[in-house]
């Protein structure tokens, strides 16, 4: 015999046993039923692209992380390391085959050749969500329901939507003289949360001196509720400022949108909310479980000018945001709300040995029709063993038909949970009986 | 402006639109629904792995189409170009923490670097079922029922599975004293459709002589039904060949399973049916659209002794298929069967311009709740614009909301295909209305 090869995956990749992998699957149907209801369809683009599409023109913390390498045909090709620029260089591509405005969700792979500590994973699928092709109040709000809507769906408690709007520290920063330190101090006010007050203030002060350090620490502070935060905006940003005075009527409108649909109790005004990156220029927000505040954002995201000029001359502003699905399992998880109805199988037909294959086949065949998930055990084998299978799978039941009784009955149901047999004299008793248990699951 | 990137794919590669996505997420779901529904529970593994690993010691025709290259930590890794190479790998790691048997399926993209030519893609989704762990008669059956529940799930007209057992020819070549040509016939048989009947005798002549070629070509010939089949395969073989009687009693078992289940009349025994690859080792199947038998086998699979032998002693015996995604997208297409029911928003709310936005989307999300999938048409246009937007969506009705009528009624829906207006008093007739057609289209 051959020596064998060690079965392991790369440091930083992991394996998805069934339960895990249901668990991620059930939460990716209920967000797509979200996204679907609210207009948005579904693309796809290929895992590897030309490297100078998904990179630029290069440089930059990105290119370490990315897997990048010579194909056969010697083309320098990556591994998508987001979906956003795949994305941009999709529209760049096929505006012209479809419609704007463009609602469109994408949840796929992708692949960092990061620093694997902290939990951080090389491979990790992405789920965002993005209305291109219009600069409208109603996409801006339209995203903060479909967060809100997806939360719902996933019941996961209460949620805090965090808002703000880029332009109005901008303009702030303009009215208070200190516009030329904006990427400075967005960095650090980026940071309050890991930082806290004290230091938070200590670096602005470093950075803008004490009086401005301590106008801005006072203007990211949120007030009683949103209104009132955003008259403190208003009040901070010079009256005459038509960016300033169109970014608070931006955030108004979404409030009162927000407002009409009833997810109101779900939004903060929070003028610390500056998404670090550049590329926002809007509205921008983050989304935290209140039960589970340590766990970060679970969506996270914001409105950009341009979504494809590296691309394309063509002026694409749009809005959208990715949800953290890891991070969401997490809290499933921990929330013990990963599990239920999740392994599918309601009832194993058990072999005993007595009954022909064919009766015990044609049986699991009627059961399908009556939508009642089941499998036949494929071969004959002490009975315990046989329930040791079932309950590490998670299926409830068991059929236990000898001789040839399959397809006339009576059937045997044994319940693996409470360990008792109810037998059912006709094939419509075990019918009724397991239809009702599959919709008390369902409703679930 | 700096000078723009041109906006393209890898050659083999290709986006997947919003129309195309989800007729192929669609596809997806009807298939797992099945799979889920005998018990199969999905995995998922990583996309890069050790290029030992997929490639085992190596050479062969595989490794040239595979993406293989140094990652960052010098590690030589590569693409899945299979979904059966990383499931060895997957059972020989986790055999401890899993149950036998084990039934698991398998959707995800794997990466072929090979001929563009002839519409082949270098990325494209396999989709694969197997039950490990047992040699049994009945995981043999499973494998063709559920290949008969999913083709009729995915409602693609009659469907011919032709099934075979490699020990049967095996062992036919014993009997006729040419075991030492089974390659070379094997490989010719498997070719039989390509070459034609005229075309394969001359090549097997060549091989095996005139009179034992007469006889392989007697010997592949389907007679009138299975049983008359399996009588002749039987007469072929010597009756005291112990491996021949037990792979006929086999195929008898199977065919006796799906007769009780209803499936029989999609059961064909086709001796010539072997499935070139040396893996497998038991029964083997094919499946055509019996109204498509030119875009060729949409469903092939077998039994195998040993999944994963290059990884691990333990021997996981098993059987399984692979579901050719692609070759169902298009049949389903040419059948016209992608279409209805995929894209999903049914009602647009247009914007008029008078109404304010909040009672635009208090409206949508009025009907969201009665699980009436709905946009907002999210800024002022001519309404022919949004018409045309909503046509090009496939959303078959726009509310024309005026004023601040919004939230008490009535309610204007036109039906965008026949052009007609029809006025709701209250919110709840309208409801009442879509809820109709909603039903109507889900039954579809």
């Amino acid at each position: 015999m051959s020596a064998k090869i060690e079965p392991r995956v790369l440091k930083g990749f992991r394996d998805y046993l069934p339960e895990a992998e249901a668990a991620r699957a059930s939460l990716i149907r209920k967000l797509e039923a979200t996204f679907r209801s609210f207009g948005f369809v579904p693309i796809d683009t290929p895992a590897l692209e030309y490297a100078e599409i998904l990179l630029g023109k290069g440089g930059g913390e990105t290119d370490k992380q990315v897997y990048r390498f010579k194909d056969k045909g010697d083309r320098d090709v990556a591994l998508r390391f987001d979906l956003t620029v795949p994305f941009a260089r999709f529209m760049a591509e096929h505006v012209e085959e479809l419609y704007l405005p463009f609602r469109r969700y994408h949840i796929a792979k992708v692949w960092r050749g990061e620093n694997t500590q902290r939990g951080r994973y090389r491979e990790f699928m992405q789920c965002d969500f993005d209305v291109v092709g219009t600069d409208s109040a109603s996409a801006d709000a339209d995203t903060v329901l479909v967060i809100a809507a997806a939360m719902k769906a996933l019941e996961v408690g209460e949620v805090k939507i965090r808002i703000n709007h880029r332009a109005i520290f901008n303009r702030f920063l303009v009215a208070l003289g200190k516009e030329e330190k904006t990427g400075e101090v967005l960095h650090i006010v980026d940071k309050l949360e890991k930082l806290g007050k004290a230091e938070t203030m200590a670096l602005l002060k470093a950075e803008v001196g004490s009086e401005a350090a301590s106008a801005i620490i006072c203007f990211i502070e949120p007030e009683a509720d949103f209104l009132a935060t955003l008259e403190k905006l208003r009040s901070s940003c010079k009256a005459d400022d038509a960016e300033a005075t169109s970014a608070i009527k931006r955030l108004e409108d979404v409030y009162e949108i927000a407002r009409a649909t009833g997810c109101a109790d779900s939004i903060f005004l929070d003028p610390s909310i500056t998404r670090g990156l550049d590329y926002y220029t809007g509205i921008v927000f983050e989304t935290s479980l209140v039960d589970m505040p340590e766990i970060g954002s679970v969506c996270s995201g914001g409105r950009y000018n341009e979504l494809a000029s590296l691309y394309t001359t063509r002026l694409l502003p749009g809005v959208g945001a990715a949800i953290g699905l890891d991070r969401l399992l997490a809290a499933l998880d921990a929330l013990g709300k990963s599990k239920p109805g999740i392994t599918d199988p309601m009832v194993l037909v058990a072999n005993l040995g007595t009954a022909p294959l064919r009766d015990l086949h044609a049986l699991a065949s009627r059961l399908r029709e009556r939508l009642v998930s089941v499998e036949v055990f494929p071969e004959f084998k002490k009975l315990m063993a046989q329930y040791s299978y079932a309950e590490k799978k998670g299926i409830p039941y068991a059929l236990l038909i000898e001789d040839s009784s399959g397809a006339e009955g009576p059937f045997p149901l044994r319940g693996l949970k409470n360990r008792t047999t109810q037998t059912f004299a006709s094939f419509g008793e075990l019918a009724c009986f397991l239809d009702g248990i599959r919709e008390g699951r369902t409703r679930e």
